[in-house]
């Protein structure tokens, strides 16, 4: 039977409380979401500055889709089933954009072609396509929070690990959880240091896991063999205070161990990592080996 | 023929523009230091706690080692043969010490055993031992810095993949290089989330080579597949930003890139990480592919 498939004319600008669901799925039923890139089709030549762009409509995301039997208070795990990219990517750069925005003295626009296993930079200059979700989350507990901006709901979490075979956990705030995505890239490095990854279009087949009785602060993706726990805020030294406690405390829980034994195997055997710092909220991730947590929850 | 040993009774407390030499190598030979741990001795049993000992005296380096025909504006390269590791290793908690040192009621000390593959964290937590030199560094070309501190010299960089089988250019700002190391732990992970990592002696064989007529502005670690560009700064902002700046000059020179081209390479291909964030200075590595830039210089 063909999947269901979520058309991009249906896109969320803020993940908030109360949203209106485009469609519904089954639990751990396979769909589809076409996305846009996060300039949601502004950008139609090299001729298109970022000056030239209303950049409060960037990183929409497609949805939300209601998913039955998920009820506020769940976790849910969020699979990526597959992902598909468009031909060509954009990349930007502008004034004040990026860690070295400073020296960018104009702003230019390139558009590159993508095929299967690279992204053409330049004639001379490919590089691995490594396609990733940018924005992905759920509907928050209070807050109107726009699409560009990360947080304990998702959002704009600009994490490459958040790809084809890996999972993504979230806190279910409302029921139906109501999961909407949006932001591609080609490929991004950690921090996507220039203020843009390779922006790209695309479709991303996903199913849904209800966790039901279980409890997390914020989202955490699940690898083959490592745990990434997410963590934004204002600073990189807040966000990575705020995720060694959370990471400390989820530790302590599923280990049964007291704080300074789970704060030195947090020390001796996890790596805090940088997934951006060009948003609003910076993001990090902790990524705790399985060969200390076996499973995230027992 | 046996490898000259420099002995852990010499040692200096400060990287320097002039340091007396402890021994002469020449280039290529390989050479043995003994190291203390980052303590210099002074943790005797899980009594002692970190308000017992000086900490003025800590990170203390064996050498310095005086590199014949390494003259001052070579770059230097050193080979990390081989690390040979004690048996014990010291983790301490402490008031104020590490991202969560806030939530440290009392300090404690414990002695951990290690093995040929694992640290013993408690009866029933092992991790695995990844060896790694903590400081390791050259005599600096104007001012006076302790060995806790990590710089352009080298120093404290607590950087994990300072390790067996790779190598560290440094700058050389004077004859002879004057290479010193210490600060050895026996497993940590990127951050020291902690303020310590699995602190330990032990002995590195290393060799140097020398590289002429080229510059760098800060070391760089080369592994079998990336180079990691290396920087400290105040706040990981301001070392995320030197970083990017260097990483993208250095992209620049070597593959006759524009800025704009450069800085659009960084973003897509390369990751900025922690090394860590726990000493006066923190550091940043960006991770450079092979992929984009097969040497370090052409």
């Amino acid at each position: 039977m063909a999947l269901q498939k979520i058309s991009a004319v249906y896109t969320i600008q803020y993940f908030m409380p109360d949203l209106q669901a485009a469609s519904q799925v089954n639990l751990e039923e396979k769909f589809t979401l076409e996305l846009e890139d996060c300039y949601g089709g502004q950008v139609t030549g090299e001729d298109i500055l970022r000056t030239d762009i209303d950049t409060t409509r960037m990183n929409q995301a497609t949805g939300p889709v209601y998913v039955q039997h998920l009820r506020r208070g769940d976790v849910c795990k969020v699979n990526i089933e597959r992902i598909r990219l468009k031909r060509f990517g954009i990349m930007m750069t502008s004034k004040g954009l990026g860690v070295l925005g400073k020296e960018v003295t104009a702003p230019s626009t390139r558009l590159l072609k993508v095929d299967e296993h690279h992204v053409h930079l330049t004639d001379d200059i490919r590089i691995p396509v490594n396609p990733m979700i940018g924005v992905i989350g759920v509907a928050t507990e209070k807050e109107q929070i726009h699409t560009a901006i990360p947080g304990v709901h998702g959002g704009n979490l600009d994490t490459k690990e958040i790809t084809t075979g890996h999972a993504i956990y979230f806190p279910v705030f409302q029921d139906g959880g109501m999961l909407a995505l949006g932001d591609m890239h080609a490929a991004m490095g950690d921090g996507e240091l220039n203020g843009t990854g390779v922006e790209i279009g695309g479709e991303v087949t996903l199913s849904v896991s209800r966790v039901a009785n279980r409890h997390i602060a914020a989202p955490i993706v699940e690898m083959d063999d490592v745990f990434l726990f997410l963590s934004s805020a204002a600073t990189l030294e807040e966000a990575i205070e705020v995720c060694a406690k959370r990471t400390v405390r989820h530790l302590q829980e599923q280990l049964t161990l007291d704080f300074q034994t789970a704060y030195r195997l947090l020390s001796a055997s996890c790596d805090i990592r940088i997934s951006q710092v060009v948003n609003k909220l910076k993001t990090v991730k902790i990524v705790v080996p399985k060969t200390v947590l076996p499973k995230l929850f027992r």
